[in-house]
């Protein structure tokens, strides 16, 4: 039986995915009719959506088919709360996702450890050579440990770093010391020289990193947000800055994106940027992932990466 | 019995090493006599011979009851060919050396492979959201595979990178493609974008990165030299940057140190210099390894980290 899919995306989102999509369909064996949304179309045609938050559909309700809505994101802020989904939301996550954002933290983390700023930029050919250090006398704070946060922990572990997880609710992963709730939120702040932020965005994120979330970062330690750049409060973040209280951050998302060229944070030297490179997700590994999900669909088992919007609809 | 050590240091370095060599003797269980080069001594009654090439000796001939030579030094390229030293002599390695090599290889492989030099410094306020590869599509060589280069290519293999190591002799390491012999060395540089060196400072090593060495490199790759200033000819590394062959490199260890500030290393944009950071001996640390190498001795056991000094000699 033919399965009915609708692409909710862009007309280049399509251009991109389209051949990536048909090919990872074919491998699972499963016979696709796809259409994208900008063709004229019947809602009520469908088994599945697939969605970006670039895409025109913002209204669920006329599609009335539907099985599942699979996003192509991996941060689903844009969609879990929309009041017209009434059926599983799956988010993405793929290997690359996972690898990409794995190496930045590690590299970042790395080069705030080492202090490689000084020797990278050096123009008084200073020769300090205390060593730093070393990873097991290096406090690192992961807060978030989800299917991002949870690998880059485990890495920065393996390395050796004196690793602390938080997340809201429990969670146990070996080789980090894992906190959660409220109330142990500072603990995790307090002792950590590196905080790196892995929380997905959502109501109760938003707007975290703010007044007291930075006062309760250990003096001089360094931020470093891949996540999402709604998590901070960024004239917070640069008050801390500009008193010395954090010794830097290195900010791969942004409130608006790409940065505007006269935003403070380019000019700060506390702050450096990254544009958003952090984590992409890659249309041949991504498409194997969705033609998974459909293929669980159809056949009746748990669909992969269902996104639990209980928290999302009562933050509404 | 008591066991008669000499330290065959500087003064400076008996303050800082005697108190840590004297707490892992009595933990190793020895009853020790350790006196300190400086003070009046018969050079015919030590069995055992601490020896840094900082401190004064240089010739071992006197020292006739010596049943070994520990060296407080990971590099032993300036004792293993000398020909008065006729009794096992033993390089340092500790596991304090071998992290901080880990975290300075990995922490700059990861910084050239993600591209940070163009974050950290700016200026123009440039967004390319272009992501890099991921480290399964990066390939790395390390060139020594011994106790500091296999732990930085297992390491660097367990992030993805795509990992060859290049040794002199044959030898094998999981995830790691292992090449060796003179004349696949070419073949582990033609197809690597950053190379790290971690060979031993020999009369086999030194010079090895000349002009054909680097002419065997890929186009555009990156150096890394935590290894000895020593094996690279600095002129044909400065005419291989100034031409563009290699795009960068990265050197922990130079031919003097500190390097002197007139030294072109400094200026050259395509140069980082750090200062000789990447691995550090720690007192603490590294009094365990020379006391059980006393206890093995004593206790007729074979010593751990023996340098084999048959090429040594041989290059004579």
């Amino acid at each position: 039986m033919t399965v009915r899919v609708l692409f909710a995306g862009r007309d280049a989102g399509w251009d991109e995915w389209a051949p990536h999509l048909r090919d990872a369909f074919a491998e699972a064996g499963l016979d696709v009719a796809m259409v994208p949304v900008s063709r004229d179309h019947d809602p009520a045609a469908f088994d599945w959506m697939i969605h970006s938050p670039k895409g025109p559909v913002e209204d669920f309700a006329p599609y009335t088919g539907l099985k599942g809505v699979l996003s192509l994101w991996a941060g689903v802020e844009r969609v879990e709360g929309n009041p017209t989904l009434t059926v599983p939301l799956t988010r993405m996550v793929d290997d690359s996702l996972v690898q990409g954002m794995v190496e930045w933290v590690t590299g970042h983390v790395l080069r705030h450890h080492l202090g490689m700023d000084a020797h990278i930029v050096n123009p008084d050919r200073a020769w300090d050579g205390t060593a730093p250090p070393l990873a097991p006398d290096r406090r690192v704070a992961v807060l978030g440990l989800g299917a991002l946060g949870a690998p880059c922990a485990t890495t920065l572990a393996g390395l050796g770093f004196d690793v602390t997880g938080w997340t809201r609710k429990a969670r146990s992963l070996d080789g980090v010391r894992c906190l959660h709730g409220p109330e142990a939120r500072d603990d995790a702040l307090a002792e950590a020289e590196i905080v790196v932020l892995l929380m997905p965005h959502t109501s109760a994120t938003q707007d975290m990193v703010d007044e007291a979330f930075l006062a309760a970062m250990a003096p001089g330690a360094v931020l470093l947000n891949p996540a999402r750049g709604a998590l901070v409060v960024e004239d917070d973040l640069l008050d801390a800055l500009d008193r010395g209280h954090l010794s830097h951050a290195t900010l791969d998302t942004h409130r608006v994106e790409p940065l505007p060229p006269d935003h403070p944070f380019w000019s700060h030297p506390r702050v450096t940027v990254t544009p958003h490179v952090a984590s992409h997700t890659r249309p041949g590994v991504a498409s194997k992932v969705i033609a998974e999900n459909v293929r669980r669909g159809e056949a009746g088992e748990p669909l992969l990466h269902v996104v639990d919007r209980s928290e999302a609809m009562a933050g509404r």
